[in-house]
């Protein structure tokens, strides 16, 4: 993605998110100045993706600890304690979220049980979401380092949703991996699902792809099978929401039915996350909750009703593909092969803690 | 669907058809004057549904004839096959399309050949449009009745695309199972996948099961999965454009995904259409044309453009279901259960020569 484009970016006034919910018309940011309006801008979808939701939820905290400099350590801890709920709750899925909360939370306890100073405590958390993005970007790039060689020369690679630089700090996950297979040399041609309700895919990824001149072709994502049995694609491969402890994996509505399309036709599918999108906590999917949304995004488009009123309607935001579908996860720390349980336990032996253990009072 | 409401109609005018762009905001009609008007009208989703598509042709065969009843019998018979030419080649995929043509054009070269006068073969040609209509009906009931016990009491019925009274002369094939089911007194649910790009699903399947007081819960064509995974879908029913003699079955892109979902989830997974939707001419889904259809489908909505300028596109308007995934087929005969080829066989032996055996000189 082009440098002029951030997806998240602490201002000196607040927090601008590029407003994905324009794109690609438009290319134009929402300024949030309070830690609840980037909780609405989350549920509005201006920002999403959940490694994006992660460093939008770090610098709210941020910003929201900064308005809260000038008070006592008392009164700041129970701002902050506040806020921190607040951002946590803005929606249920990406665990990234939950993690950057804990993460900063982290942070500002042990610096306000060590008594420093508000002033300090907040310029340490500034700092700490500066952090989080950087760490996020440099991820992303690994992801891509790490995924090149699943995708042979010559590739049609089948992506689902926006796993790129609009859902990341940049560079993306799923995305990451075709950005690194290109700077490894390697043509190819990348198919996008539109991603209903709210056609990500035909609207972000495209557009992503597109500014860096790789060939793009947008399908409805009931075509990916029939072009699966026609032996047109060589990979798939997507991001996640949250990745269960035995490896199964949240993500966009209509991933699971790539899954097992892919297996049907003995097409590797790939997941492509950062660790921070990894709970180990969470034996399964079956323990992963699924944010249910607004029927209006099913049955309206640009405000014109498509159904009929009254009918019913059921809006998932997300589905949970079993281990047992995934070829390959591929994560910041490099390519996580079945059994997939073991592999993940590693990676996260690696970094010396499990990325949602920031808050030590909640573990289980 | 309410008798009000009638999908295709030989007027004293032309041939009126409602106007299933438009619902389920308006429910309004377009009135064509000559074949070509009907053909265009194919073309641009007035009207769809294989076996709808098969009665508007008959009907725009038969106002065809009525325009050039005045000429000779030797400019009639050259009028004719120009007008059965341009009718056949309005859409390649649904096989009716076809039969009809060719069931009209078979009794207008019996009586010319028998020295019948141009008036009275035009006379004739209304009759066996009308006939079409009406025997599309009773085939539509049949499967009603035949499929009806498939439907477990309690039953949530996936379908996709419209394969109702709006896409027959009435009652529909695979809607035609859940209204003979719920005939039969069982008590069931009807998910709707909405069916992209042009939300069949969402607009027209919810729009006449809501007319007829039926349970209807919409849904992004990816959630399909989801739901089976979770149990929540007890038998899939589909329509078809074309079943080839083998028993795979060309329908509504997004069609063979449910199917692999299906057989994924131990679902059954059936397919309903009368006879005339067989082609015992094609031995398998790899000789059915798919038709592509433009781009704009897909990454425009109401004339607002959703994915970047230039981004590819590939927007096939069918898939094909392979035999070994379908549980069953209804027609208005019966239920052909595996192998398919042979009951399918069987059931076409019953009615003595096969659907599209209607022009002689073009059997194989």
């Amino acid at each position: 993605m082009p440098a002029m484009f951030r997806t998240v970016e602490r201002t000196a006034g607040g927090v601008r998110l590029l407003d994905q919910r324009r794109l690609p018309g438009e290319a134009c940011y929402v300024e949030c100045r309070t830690p609840r309006e980037v909780v609405e801008a989350m549920r509005a979808m201006v920002v999403r993706g959940a490694p994006a939701i992660g460093v939008a939820a770090a610098y709210a905290l941020a910003m929201g600890a900064s308005g809260e400099r000038s008070r006592s350590a008392a009164d700041f801890a129970r701002g902050w304690a506040e806020i921190c709920a607040t951002v946590e709750a803005a929606r249920p899925t990406a665990v990234n979220l939950r993690w950057a909360v804990r993460r900063m939370d982290r942070v500002a306890r042990d610096l306000l049980e060590g008594g420093v100073a508000v002033d300090e405590v907040v310029r340490r958390l500034e700092a700490e979401a500066a952090s989080i993005e950087a760490e996020d970007l440099a991820a992303c790039r690994a992801i891509g380092r790490h995924g090149a060689d699943l995708v042979p020369d010559g590739a049609t690679v089948l992506t689902h949703c926006n796993a790129g630089g609009l859902a990341t700090a940049g560079y993306g996950t799923a995305l990451g991996v075709v950005r690194g297979a290109v700077e490894a040399g390697r043509r190819l041609r990348v198919l996008a699902d539109e991603t209903r309700p709210l056609l990500q895919g035909a609207r972000l990824t495209a557009w992503e792809l597109m500014q860096d001149g790789i060939e793009t072709v947008v399908i409805v994502d009931g075509a990916a099978g029939s072009l699966m049995q026609r032996g047109e694609v060589q990979l798939v491969v997507v991001g996640a929401d949250r990745i269960a402890a035995n490896g199964d994996v949240a993500n966009k509505i209509g991933t699971y039915p790539l899954a097992v399309l892919a297996r049907e036709h003995g097409i590797p599918f790939y997941v492509a996350a950062p660790l921070s999108t990894f709970d180990p906590h969470c034996p399964d999917g079956a323990g992963i909750p699924i944010e249910q949304r607004d029927p209006d995004e099913v049955v309206s488009f640009s405000g014109q009703r498509v159904a009929p009123p009254g009918v019913g309607v059921f809006n998932p935001a997300f589905d949970v593909t079993p281990a047992r579908l995934i070829s390959a996860i591929v994560t910041d720390r490099g390519v996580a092969r079945p059994p997939l349980a073991a592999a993940l336990a590693a990676q996260l032996a690696t970094v010396g803690a499990s990325p949602t253990d920031a808050s030590p009072t909640e573990r289980p």
